[in-house]
């Protein structure tokens, strides 16, 4: 790339407007993205930011896996900004020398990122590029070092501060409601019409997270309903002919469903700021609301307890492994109060083989954000996903605002995994 | 500060809501700042950041620069994984380690604005926070690395790409108008009646930045006028009585001021971003425009006159130490054509001895935005500050799509201040 | 009724805010009404009319009859003063006096109906009572006078220059993209995925007048195709699978879908205002329209040729006879280029049996907007609603502006039918 | 004017749009509201009532009445249609002939504006036109019949049930806020910061009606000041400095100021529909308050004490009489105890001699509401324009949503003005 070339082909670039130039299709992305982040061109910067990111989309998988590569590998910490860093910190290892160090190891990547940014749109092509990095990371987990780069940015971009709360209902536009008919993850919406019930019943809510970059894109959601007890099986919730209540009538709030929708966004969390806000808005609007509680999966206890009957140590007890053999042929039933036992255990049970406090990723979720594991429902859940993965288990977690504060405590620093009596209970019975 | 005293108040905090507790007001800020950023009470971390900002607002000015520095000392990177790092970087110079290393010297502090931001009105906090400590630098220049935190996380989080451009007219709530009345930095809006003429004139416009998470809250606004030509006085174009063009018959658009909103936003530049989309926005609008140009003070020129014709070397020809003189005792006028010839070498000469490629701070942006300095114009600005800073004297650069980019590349690299021929030639002729 | 009860009553509507009083709830709902237009309870206006619509709503539809029946007779123009207005116009029958005759001849079921709509949610009540009232005209046509009030206000409250008109797309709301779906009256939309193809994709567009007191309830809507020529079928334009078109190339607007509402409003004519405003609107956002055009069905030609060619002396040619005939057995084709000849009969024919110019209820609409009939297709609609009204034969009305007023003119005072000569050239070939 | 003419005029407005063609301009304007009402010329109709309509702004006062006039004469009721319709009347003296009488006699000068209404901006128009007609009703009482089809049909437009009300705050557009600053009647508004106080004090609130069709002109507006007790003066209310008082404490709301905004809708009454409203609004907002007062002008009291004491049986005492002559003098003062007495009786004696109720109009318009007068203040506003009026009394009228009905009744129907005892009392002792 001759700097004269570069230059003549961001002059049309801006001649055109946002029209990209035929030479701008044939000089390499890399190029271009160099081009960028030195600044030259700043008069021009969106126009080109625009280009490289249109191109970026025409990548198929290897080219892009290709440059992704390029990006990391070329956009490095500047080596010669790096040393004299590091020898003024030798010299004087200090405050100021460590944050000088800091300033000179950041990956020129960040500024491309940041730069790219600056582009109309810019913000949902960069998450739609991480998530194709998310997806390559397993086959070339040396893109973990570029990952981090967008993550640094994306939690920087997506703090909570920058998230908007909205209450999603049937006077919201189709545009919206159709990707919240796309992203749920938990409980399938089949169609407008269950979508209706979901948000337009007087008894049900939908909230999500909306970053004001990504309009009309949602971040996260959650499902509510209001009902006078904490509920044991999600069939009741979702079904399409049911009595509504007066939601001034309603005791309980129960989260029946929380979807994450970006991809891109992975490990950048606001699932614990939803709900929190959540309870707030419902509290603020419902006075006579007292309990807080999800209706939950608990994705992973087939697999482990199957796993755990195929091992000798697995720690089960005889009965169970019986209980889990005869599940598997049939001569069992998912109704079989052993079961809950069976899944207390999982549940509670520290995860010591991989270093984890609690073993279900739903449950880590909801004990990390304060919540008590609260009630154990067997034959919740008959979907041929709710029966793959749990026999039909779920559970609730408790939202206790007066004691959320202790539990996310315990848990964090003394690996507590806190649950209500009734479930400590059939967890002691479970492990006899 | 133990732990469980600290956990005990956040418990309160947490059930109180947003009210701060009596303890949490005894307890340093500093030690709920460490509790904050530790991510001991997730649960209630809105609240407590809510609680700190507030606790901030209400310091004085010795507490809060004593508050500043313990921050940035007490909150830098962690030495011991600093020097991890090191060592491995040490071992293994490559990317991976050099990013590991990045990681580890990032300021704790960073991470504390962070999480501070997530608070509701946190962003607008944070900003004003950083309007005091701006003002600190200067007795307390330690605190430029704490600035310098700051300004790494407003450059990412005020990125091109999360602004909206919005045309201020009369249909604009009271509560934005009356901010721009109040920021408006360069010529004075004299109440209601002087903003109406400048927003809601059919040949006047004026556009602002706004950033979502300060709604309602310019962080930088331009005002334009529509002419029939390149004007030389400011004094017609803000007159109380003229008469007015249509808009579709104008071929010129005026940029005759620009003013950034937020002190605590310095350095944060958004001004070319501004001025480009503005000038995409009215080519969108009125297809017969042809002309974008600025009508710009000259704020150092008397300055630097007076300062060279004082020094013995100073560059000034005779004939210039003699205008100087007489212009300070009144035996010279404004209006003397020697005065443009100084104001253009003023305005071309390179400022070698600060290392500058030009001495005024607006010539500066504007070349450096790509635009030309296009005219000199004597008496264009009567006023006070007008007289004081220039003798009147203003001039317009001039925005042209076909060669701001080459412009733009010109004075950035080779230091070319690129000049309209009629400016080039007072320059020479005013240079001998 | 005693003056006495119904004061108290109203107290207590007062004191109880909207909640309607039991005793309210025992009253006559006429003397209810009587209440309301005597004006006694000015205070409670508004909860006693809200009281009354609501009361009006759970009558079953005999009670309805009978309470519209006797609004109709008990709140007719007061007799005394009628006579006193007619004895003041014999005596001077001049202007004033005539005018004070139509003041005293005013059905006090009008200012009844304006005092009911003063409620929140009124106006879409009146509405819906009337759409009832309709219903029962044809077995009560006493009521037709009661009919006339209710015309008569809602011609003066739905003037066209209180209506609104709205594009729907994808980004309206389902509330209202809901309507839309059970209004349609000409081309069903099966479901949400088809009314996306008609309001998101780049080549179609959908326009509605809504009136602010129906908030979110449109009143008449017309659905568009851009499209390269005029179009000779409605399959192609309503297929699922199909190229879209970038409306900037477009040539040809389509008017292929007209649905009124609001049955209630039956009579108010607001078609014509929507068209043409719709023509203007599209001019202006897409220059290279130059032709506007209907494609339309022609409801009433194989009623009206079955029935002619079963008279002797119907009017149909042998050959038409024989045709109807064949495409009775399944002998003929709706293909069969005679077709044409006798459509462009039945649309242009005078239709001197009923003393109206059109037979066609379609024709008569568009001709009477100074439209002009410009092509017959075969075979351009083989739905079964199409194929059991007219065989599959649609036609095309042509909306030019120059000709507009004069096509109106001739239609409205000449009774002339203004066709283009290929439509005349199959007319009179259809008559040998 | 000849049909032909008309025809190939409005043709030609068709074909520009709404440019108004030079013929249309030589055109008598009520030849075009001949041709307007018609409905020859349906296509153009909307173009052509444009048209009438800038015609009419630029008639002089002459030009206007002349034509308003000609409006009147011309476009009566058409009298071969009366003539029919009352001889069917005198066959059959029913109900539908009455109503048939009715519609005959209904003056073309109302469908005609109803179709000026039809254009873009008519309704404003429309309502301007009014305004002019009521300035010359005194000079020309000859065109009460056209003002009474204005009225009419505004009564109809401007049903409650299409008035929407908003809070006006700071948030609101300037375009709307200046004209609440126009339009202030009572207590003028001294510029923005004036303005500022009254809506933007977190114990202030400003409530206005509007109409769809005039969008951002209100139609009325109340200002309520919320305090801690029933207010005896007005300075206090508006002084620049005040200590403001939480909402949340506040007892009692006081409406300090209605203004009435258009005079073309004078007659067209909403004042007790937007109190009515404004107190239900501030009783869900703030559920702490329990009283809702004015403080109110007595605009007539001095005009009448001192026209009274002139006669020799006005009906004052001698010590009134020598009140009021004291009071011209100077020799007595506004703060003498007796003046409370006389304007008691003012505001409670029966107006006998114009056979109204109550002397004063603004204590008619609230004891019409069914307010209480409540209390008399001295020397409560010292402003010239109180002065004049009234010597500075000021006083409160009740609204109490437990006797409102009652009171409203037996001041509509047995002409009982209701006071609170203590009125009563001062009333008694000012007639002895």
């Amino acid at each position: 790339m001759t700097q004269s070339f570069l230059s003549d082909l961001l002059t049309r670039v801006a001649a055109v407007g946002r029209v990209i130039s035929p030479s701008a299709d044939r000089t390499p992305l890399a190029d271009l993205c160099h081009a960028l982040v030195t600044g030259r061109g700043e008069a021009t910067s969106l126009a080109l930011a625009r280009t490289i990111l249109d191109r970026i989309k025409r990548l198929d998988a290897a080219e892009k896996k290709a440059f992704l590569l390029e990006l990391q590998n070329r956009f490095g910490p500047d080596p010669k900004a790096v040393e004299k860093a590091l020898a003024a910190y030798r010299d004087a290892p200090n405050g100021v020398a460590l944050r000088a160090l800091n300033r000179a190891t950041e990956p020129v990547s960040q500024e491309l990122i940041r730069r790219l940014n600056r582009a109309p749109g810019g913000t949902a092509d960069l998450v739609a590029l991480r998530a194709d990095l998310l997806t390559m990371l397993k086959d070339a987990p040396e893109l973990e070092a570029l990952d981090a780069d967008f993550r640094h940015l994306f939690t920087s971009w997506f703090n909570r501060g920058f998230l908007e709360l909205r209450q999603i209902d049937w006077s919201t536009s189709a545009e919206v409601l159709e990707k919240i008919i796309a992203y749920e993850a938990v409980h399938e919406i089949r169609g407008w019409e269950d979508l209706r019930r979901r948000v337009a019943a007087p008894d049900r809510r939908l909230y999500a997270f909306f970053h004001p970059a990504l309009r009309g894109d949602p971040l996260i959601f959650v499902e509510v309903a209001l009902t006078a007890a904490i509920p044991g099986a999600i069939g009741g919730i979702l079904a399409e002919e049911r009595p509504h209540m007066a939601p001034e009538d309603a005791t309980t709030a129960v989260f029946y469903s929380i979807s994450n929708c970006q991809e891109g966004l992975r490990g950048i969390s606001f699932g614990n700021f939803l709900i929190k806000q959540v309870v707030e808005e419902l509290r603020r609007e419902f006075e006579t609301l007292t309990t807080f509680v999800t209706l939950s999966p608990v994705p992973g206890l087939r697999r482990w307890a199957e796993s755990a009957a195929a091992k000798k140590d697995g720690g089960l007890t005889p009965a169970q492994k019986t209980l889990v053999a005869n599940l598997a042929t049939g001569a069992g039933t998912p109704t079989d109060p052993a079961l809950a036992g069976l899944a207390a255990r999982y549940l509670t049970d520290p995860d010591d083989s991989a270093g984890r406090v609690a073993r279900d990723p739903v449950a880590r979720f909801h004990l990390g954000n304060g919540a008590r594991l609260e009630r154990i429902h067997l034959g919740a859940d008959d979907s041929p996903r709710g029966m793959s993965a749990s026999w039909g288990v779920m559970v609730n977690y408790l939202y206790d605002l007066a004691t959320i504060e202790r539990n996310h405590e315990a848990f964090a620093t003394r690996g507590e995994i806190i649950a209500s009596p009734a479930v400590q209970k059939l967890a002691r019975a479970g492990a006899k």
